[in-house]
């Protein structure tokens, strides 16, 4: 007998919150009340129940051995029917799942699953945003060197840089309030779509079936319900969940690799905890291991795109069960790496750190090189020609560095040189005071934060627990 | 010297309309009017342009050659500057791209091809709804064998399961409209999205950088602009794009993958024109391949969200071009895979076939074990337990379905076979008049077309020029 | 607390022997004993170990406990540290993991379990193709109507289809090996790659340091070894291993996928075990859900390609973890689902039935139409054009075809047409001739299936056991 | 009528070598050629073709005028009738693709189309290993700072860091030469694959078919060829080739990654061509373009893995063209792609560029941390236990580092400190000595690197030409 293999986003990674949704005996409790739910509705719109039926099937609902339901299904090789028949014996009657098929149980069921975690999932990225906008306040006059290519561009401010990443995450929450304003659940639809075996069981009452469903959809708690469906809701519903799941990840996922590359030059930090080893051989090293991980999560997030990907498009007729372990795999392991993934962010933004010493040595050096842009506008607005200007510029930028670099220089003499050249236009003071005031020259950052700041408190205020939230240890 | 080789989905399949949205000559013309849209805007806020610039540049925005600007190019490694040389060459001045990095170039336009495509794609669909609706009526009352697992399982009708399929594609619409509701543009931030060299050239004035920036917003048709950005807007926005269009495809892709199904049991057929040949060796054969041409598309689709998913959460600092080689085949590939899947599926629409008296055999053939759910329904309401019916009807249904496929039975005997069997309780002549009712159990088929086609035509008279359109000749 | 979620494919799907090496207390055991082999070796070549210790740690390779080693790791919030504290805390020294780095352990014994995996892939394989050989056999003279587009072609046999499945699967097999020759571990590199921990502990002696790695590989059962890495092996041999088992899987996957085709028209089922049930409305059903299952486990292994890429290309210097939270999901995930795979696929081989009477019924309709390849090869070799007579003969079967469809003739009369036409220029008797030998046109059918088997003998030959191994019992 | 649209990755980055394989000239000869040795092989077996039909044929291969069969196309639906018209138009006779199907031609011409593709990027990766080598060499002693999680742990040199990518490239070449070694054709296999076709040309003589296929898989210039296909070779086949490119592109991309952060950080640069501007805003900036290029080529590459994927497990009975599409766009585009990664890959070898001064001041700042690992190996070896020593090292390292960063201290100091504590029992004079020879504590780097010159060596030794290709002037 092989030791158990636990899932390893579960056990790792996810909060117990998400991890609820999931579990086996979580599942099969959401069924029970899906049943009784349907078996409610039914006796409540005709289709008589004897009385104590449902009390006696309400008293066992959480009665759940998932070894007893597994050794069923080995005879019935058939998930479901194991599931009815463990109910019904732990009840003692045979009164659930009428006029149903095995999907109008699991695809409704899921598709709860579904919309609970995505809900889940969009408080968890309001802690977010509540966290960045919190952390863009307290650096937003941080003056620091943005880069592009990786290479020193224009100044900006720490703040600036997380709120355009924060944007980026806004976008994403736009995207998954979106897809929470219309996600259709599948509802009571028979074998192959046409309500057939609940009108028989109405004796073709079509008013008290669009009764039952309607009650069953708000047991569901969904707004919305497919009309026209087969054996299953269309697939294509889950590409939806799982690509807005990765879409929104990237927000926090950008912010990470960011933060790793500024780790590398210890402009800034992920932050440790009491007890933490960088490396066991390299006892100084503070490794960006949980952005690092919050990348692998998203990596992951990318895997069960293409899985969902692969189920789409693929419809035979009114359905089959070809993606039936994709969906057992896909969609819990989704929500968890989601969720671990925000579990991890949440922990970074509460411990991020950033180096002022650092910092400011880094803006010294690139200082000069900042201003250029500055002093390109200076003289085309003095009247140099943009591309001779530029060019001169350049020409001088390239050589002050790579005299830099190659040791020819030990300082800094770009204005020096600027100055002598005829084809800006521009006097050495006047030059000089661009280079110093460089510092400064961060635009609109500010304003901008504000902007970011004051959309997220909007949000916040609507759903202040979500924004309170505070994730738990991570391993 | 190689043959130019084409981009083989706008030479073969896309229409003219996406093409000129995505041709060389098309983005440089859009680039122009850009450059103009900014210079005369910084001329009306008091950044004076000489006399007769404007109109110089107005003048040559048609002269278009592409040898040449890529042969500059060739020399300054730079596309953008080499499109500035090419422009302001043409017009004798330097006075375009003021303030300006390559990015507030290139970004926004770029996302106005992608905007003018996603409402180019918009509009397909609609034609695409109401083909299928039309479809839908014609064939409301067609009753067929529904399928699951590829085996007959309820009677349905053929225009409810093409109704399935419009209602899949209606989800694919709703997440496209929501896209277009929010899509935002990056606007003119400058080379670190601090907007630094725009409040330079305004000598700080804030205000005028903002009303700037709003012209320029709308003189593209955008309806919201994001706040903070670096070099780039986020790249998620593209993969919001990409996804999107990979599950529009889902609705056309399964509705083509059951024709191919139903083709092969010849109950329907995509149609052929005059002097098509659906295989050289063997004349006979009308093969699907315009709907194995669509699955394609979803294929090359899928593709492309792959290339979007590896240029999100991957931005470094304030952005760079590491994108730039995917964005120049992704974008333009994806929407000219998608306008040809439209424009080879709306043709099979049009063409679509069905054969009566095929389905009427299929039907007859199937007919009592379609009807088991009805029976066992029947069982139940009068006082057999669902369990013991089921293993009844089921043991008589599989010995027949064997019987009958190894020969030692020539005709359905199933009547015969339940009304014996006490489990159940159904006399011969219930059961045989279930068995002829069987064609009319197609349950709430109907209505819930009418519902399909309901919420098409008030999309339909919205947009009556898209609902119109006739697709060209495909290949 | 949650409930445990357990790993859902090592559940429900893949075999005792898979889950074995990737249980987590396999993995513990593994690393143990690689540790006591590094110890040993520094032992022989010179740094001494104090008596009794070695012993002391290998009396307590078997205590595992995997929750102490949790609680160790939500201290260190270090997996390695804390597994090296237990093991070290059990036997009452710290001598393990000298000279060592956190990755000259996990690499190697990551690796271990991949090759261990692969091997056991490898013997699945051949057992799969045993089977198919079997089956092709049974088969070789079972003339089925082959099909092209999904319709009607020529006629081939059974064997030979199942043949052309089995070919894919051995070009699969030819990778798996390939990649067995020449997978290469990383062996002890230390923590940059340049095992400067293990020669400043031999003092500079690099002779020391060969020969302790080799013993290491030797112990671990490698073949080749890298020379040239960083902390981490190149992440693109994980990619080769990902895309070779999805690879791997396409041949039983398409067999699968046409085993669907086949029962939606009853000539072929995968069977159905005792109890089962296909639908608990529908119960005369009889669902190819095996082989569903089959093609879900492919999508999973395109995901996990997916995840795979994600990885490769995206090293930092001598490499990080941001592909460490994606590996503990991918790569055990991975070999669970082509393990599970296998398990379904071998239960499908072994309980393959098809049905003769159905078989015959199809060639029977299809008959004339397939020899209409034969007629034009005839028509040429007697003078006709080669285009002129494919049109005559396509004129004529379509407008046959059409007619039986629509109704307007209720028997073939294709002979008939084509005897009337002089541009073939065949009379009646060939033509009848023809269609009855139709049956026999299965070309090189035979001799094609021969070629196959050989292959699979020469290998079975070489691996009798696991060519003989059968599967457990599939849920 | 729109503007043409070029393939991108054609007109912009592959070379006139790869572009001529897949240019529609290139393909029309090919097939042309190939109908040829056909026919002049079923002549040679006895299927006589009148006296210079032959000749007629020949002497018009060379005209190519893809707009006549474009417009044949447009009427026909079918690209291959109407290339078979064409061709047979222009010699006046119809007697090519005698006993052929569609897939007979196309089939074989693509997968010699993709054998000279494999075969030239085998060649660019020779060239790429051969300048990796040389890179190597001329950077052998250059000790720089290995970095993990992008921080720094040890040093090691360049060349090992050139090395160690330069040997994941060799293990992608590996994969590759495997592939080639294998690779097998589809063969003359008739519509179906039973040769029924040319068994009935040739009146049943299996003899002569086999020695026509013989002919004509060595006219092709195959080693292999397939037994058991249907109207397809196996798209596996495509997986193996399209995910083996994107696993061979890993080895530049992540040393094209790795230079990007070193650019971050001025040690080293793609170098620079004249002319070039980095940012037409920013002229001092020299980006690494070139090398997220690169990058970008890795990303479209793993969207064509994807779109691989999804055409794998897909076979639907003796196949379809449902993958036409898709292959019309992946497999040109993977191989241009490619093709324009190395020539863009072996621009940066040629110009790649380090900074001595830079790198030498990274190495100052880092030294006593890098040393850290040694002296804790030296405590261990005099006593010190592993995880005391560890720990004390780990204390003093973080505090000097975190001091530094906040400006506490100006100098590190941290060798005082370790000499202060008792757990580590070393003296001042020891550790000094230790820090000092730190820039040496390269370990096996050199050596290693030996190693990976010498196997590229041995390749380029057969390879001469290979070794020796200049890649053209890149945009």
């Amino acid at each position: 007998m092989p030791d158990t293999i636990p899932n390893v986003l579960a056990e790792r990674y996810a909060s117990p919150a998400m991890c609820a949704i999931w579990s086996g005996e979580g599942k099969v409790r959401l069924e029970r009340e899906y049943w009784i739910a349907v078996m409610k509705g039914q006796n409540e719109l005709g289709l008589e129940v004897p009385n104590g039926v449902i009390e006696d099937y309400e008293s066992v609902v959480d009665q759940i051995d998932l070894d007893s339901i597994r050794k069923r299904e080995e005879v019935t090789r058939h998930d479901v029917k194991a599931r009815i028949e463990e109910f019904c014996a732990l009840a003692g009657h045979e009164h659930i799942h009428k006029g149903m098929t095995s999907r109008d149980l699991t695809e409704n069921v899921e598709q709860l699953q579904v919309l609970r975690s995505l809900q889940l999932i969009r408080d968890r990225t309001i802690t977010a945003l509540a966290g960045m906008s919190d952390l863009a306040e307290r650096t937003r006059d941080r003056v620091i060197t943005a880069r592009t290519h990786n290479v020193a561009a224009q100044p900006t401010t720490l703040g600036k840089r997380i709120s355009m990443f924060g944007e980026e995450l806004l976008t994403g929450l736009d995207r998954i309030n979106d897809l929470l304003d219309r996600y259709p659940v599948r509802g009571l639809k028979g074998a192959v779509g046409t309500q057939l075996d609940q009108l028989t069981l109405f004796q073709g009452d079509a008013q008290n079936v669009a009764a039952l469903e309607k009650k069953i959809v708000e047991h569901l708690g969904f707004s919305s319900v497919l009309n026209n469906v087969g054996q299953v809701y269309p697939r294509s519903l889950d590409f939806d969940v799982v690509t807005a799941l990765t879409q929104l990840a990237s927000g926090p996922a950008d912010f990470c690799r960011t933060l790793r590359l500024m780790a590398g030059h210890e402009t800034a930090s992920e932050g440790f905890a009491k007890g933490q080893v960088g490396s066991s051989a390299m006892p100084h090293k503070m490794n960006s291991r949980s952005c690092e991980r919050v990348n692998g999560f998203h990596t992951l997030l990318k895997g069960y795109t293409g899985m969902a990907s692969g189920l789409i498009g693929d419809q035979w007729n009114e359905g089959d069960v070809s993606c039936s372990v994709v969906r057992r795999v896909m969609l819990p392991d989704a929500f968890l790496a989601m969720d671990g993934l925000y579990e991890t962010y949440l922990t970074i933004l509460g411990q991020f750190d950033w180096f002022d010493a650092v910092i400011d040595r880094e803006n010294a050096h690139y200082l000069p090189f900042l201003a250029t842009t500055t002093l390109l506008m200076n003289a085309v607005s003095k009247g140099a020609g943009r591309e001779e200007a530029h060019e001169a510029i350049k020409e001088h930028a390239v050589s002050t560095v790579l005299d830099l670099r190659k040791g020819a220089i030990s300082t800094n003499n770009l204005a020096e040189r600027l100055a002598k050249d005829d084809r800006l236009g521009l006097d050495r003071e006047e030059i000089d005071r661009v280079f110093s005031d460089a510092k400064s020259l961060t635009g609109a950052a500010a304003s901008q934060i504000e902007l970011f700041r004051s959309r997220v408190h909007e949000i916040a205020t609507v759903f202040p627990e979500a924004a309170a939230y505070t994730p738990g240890t991570i391993l």
